[in-house]
């Protein structure tokens, strides 16, 4: 008889986008006349830019024709890509990563939620609170956790940092030691960023106690300041000890196109066996690489073309953002985040919890959010308010937030 | 410290592929005068037809407009494409399986790989002998499979079921009994196809101990025979213990394009949790959904236009198996396969081993294909060609082989 994978039982429902989504609903149907503006979700809006449609197409066609078809792509990539990555990515940063090194995929989510799978199961993690769901989900189903607290929302196998504003919403080292450790920089949910001398405390603690640092550097494209690193490899030691995730997403608007890739240092390694060696292996037998169409699409994110109007996009977000954050900070509002990243992290006003906060946002300006209290206990009396909406959607829900 | 998921290390290389690729090269620099005829990889030769690049270029426009863009799909697909898929490839074959039950990916063998994440370690499963290497592979690397023995090159807790001549390529049902029973017919790399009424035996007996059946339906679009059945749900009794995998590479030659399907019925449980809720959290922890453009190339292939033009292209495919079997029989080989699929699966002559015959092949009529032993011991004295090259280079390759 068949049986089932109990760790997925110990997973407590995944319940924060969905109850959003059923009070919204409901607001919505008992006041038809109200427009609801949502600044919740991490989505994009913006279309894909004209370089990228353009390689698309192109590659489309190569699609359509015998002598240009092309069927499997390389597992872990085309050449292509690989080289623009490494050339634009780390190169002209002054990082040390050859194309070789990097693993094309179908997105940070899906290797952020895979990676954990080429470690033994007896390796403690370490997480920021808040933090990005995934990561201790995908821990949990494999069994890495421990038994859940429901009174805490905490796993007894997992060490959490909190970042809270007491240390500017960036964490301290841990007082236990961790196997593994998972840092997003700049940050989802927070929209914090860490500074190159702070990233590199991390790095100097993990090569000094053996643990493998994984981050998640979705939203580097998003950095303003000189002084945040883009990568964790502009630090020294960081190829001994750190992978690194990026994604296409937010840096280009695909979210519905599916693209990123993993970095794995060859010198990353336990023992004798490197870390690259088991990606490769696991990317060589439960992946098939991404679509060509969509590898010519992210070639194009690093043409001179590509550049430019990618350049344009991000500016429209960000003046997103600095307009949420300054008016919510005229309003009188605590704001962080904004600046590195496309989300603005607030405090609930008036002693009101996260869903406190919800309601009272959706019942009195009509404008939705997301409750810091759904990535984790930390983020209790927290808010996320989003960059992604529309510039004229975002004026008007900050001018009705004001207003209130 | 951290520590790495030893059982990786226990995978034997993967060396097929790779010593294919040696010996050709190898082969190919000391006689650079000789034309290699390549009918050993199972990639895909033809391009896309053209309802499917039409619609590949429909899509791209879409995302390059704002008004019609689309970011994150949902996590379990589109609903156009799973409403197309239920309607063309299950309810007018008969089958009761609703379009909730059906979970687009980017690809069966990513689905054969990961599906053995929502059973529990201790599952014994039961395999083709030969088979597909990603399903035990997959369960070695989850620690599933016990130990290897390289003499034997088969797995301690891992029951094979020979597929040979004697059995004409269908597994008998197994003495021991097994947890997780993989099919897949019609089979990569025999080409042999399972009548309804031989499915259905093994439909009833999972039923009767508890296992679930992981079928693998990946080329039933060359089925050309009335009582083949193209899904397992053609079976009475499957609802309550099939998983069907179903891919696009070969039916539509998305290869380069990565699409594919599972289908969970509601009914499959153990106790009272549904295989289908535990799936459906794995795809929306780890998984992103596959992109907007190649889930509408997709529908396309279920459009009236998209169905024609297939036919035309399996047509043209199976035009070339029929020629590698009746070739091979005229020059007196034993063949079998070629007719529900698009493998030709041959013996071996003159006591010959699959690798032996591998190098007589490329020596002397400088045609490539896949030695049987690399698909497991009773692989061995086989070998096998595919369908997939073009109609000149498969008549070519033919006719040198048979002037040997």
């Amino acid at each position: 008889m068949f049986k089932i994978n109990d760790n997925y039982l110990k997973l407590p429902g995944s319940y924060l986008f969905s109850t959003i989504g059923k009070k919204v609903n409901a607001y919505a149907a008992a006041h038809p006349d109200k427009r609801i503006i949502r600044l919740g979700i991490g989505d994009v809006t913006q279309p894909l830019v004209p370089a990228v449609i353009s390689a698309l197409h192109g590659a489309v066609d190569e699609m359509g024709d015998a002598a240009t078809f092309r069927g499997y792509a390389p597992d872990l990539g085309y050449d292509f890509l690989r080289n623009a990555i490494a050339d634009n990515d780390y190169k002209a940063r002054g990082c040390d990563i050859s194309p070789d090194e990097i693993f094309i995929s179908d997105g940070a989510k899906c290797d952020s939620g895979n990676i954990q799978e080429i470690f033994s199961l007896d390796n403690r993690i370490a997480v920021c609170d808040p933090v990005y769901p995934v990561y201790v989900d995908t821990n949990v189903m494999a069994g890495r956790t421990g038994t859940y607290d429901p009174q805490g929302e905490t796993w007894s196998n997992v060490i959490y940092m909190p970042c809270t504003a007491e240390n500017d919403f960036t964490p301290e080292l841990p007082r236990e030691t961790p196997d593994i450790i998972y840092l997003c920089f700049p940050n989802n949910p927070t929209g914090s960023a860490i500074t190159k001398g702070q990233l590199q405390e991390w790095v100097d603690y993990a090569n000094k106690v053996g643990a493998v640092i994984i981050y998640d550097a979705a939203y580097e494209a998003y950095i303003s300041r000189e002084e945040v690193p883009h990568s964790i490899y502009e630090c020294q030691g960081a190829r001994t000890c750190a992978i690194e995730l990026r994604s296409f997403s937010k840096k280009a608007g695909f979210t519905g196109v599916r693209l990123g890739f993993t970095v794995i240092p060859r010198e990353l390694k336990a023992g004798e066996v490197s870390l690259h060696s088991l990606w490769a292996r696991r990317h060589g037998t439960k992946y098939n690489g991404a679509p060509y169409i969509v590898q010519r699409a992210g070639e194009a994110v690093y043409s001179q073309e590509g550049k430019v109007q990618l350049e344009q996009q991000i500016a429209y977000y960000m003046r997103n953002a600095a307009y949420i954050y300054q008016g919510l900070k005229d309003a009188g509002y605590t704001v962080s985040g904004g600046v590195d990243a496309p989300y603005i992290w607030l405090k609930a006003p008036k002693g009101m919890s996260s869903w406190e906060f919800f309601d009272y946002l959706l019942e009195n300006a009509n404008v939705v959010g997301t409750p810091g209290s759904g990535f984790g206990p930390s983020g209790e009396t927290y808010f996320r308010l989003t960059a992604f909406g529309s510039y004229e959607n975002t004026v008007e829900a900050v001018d009705r937030i004001k207003a209130l």
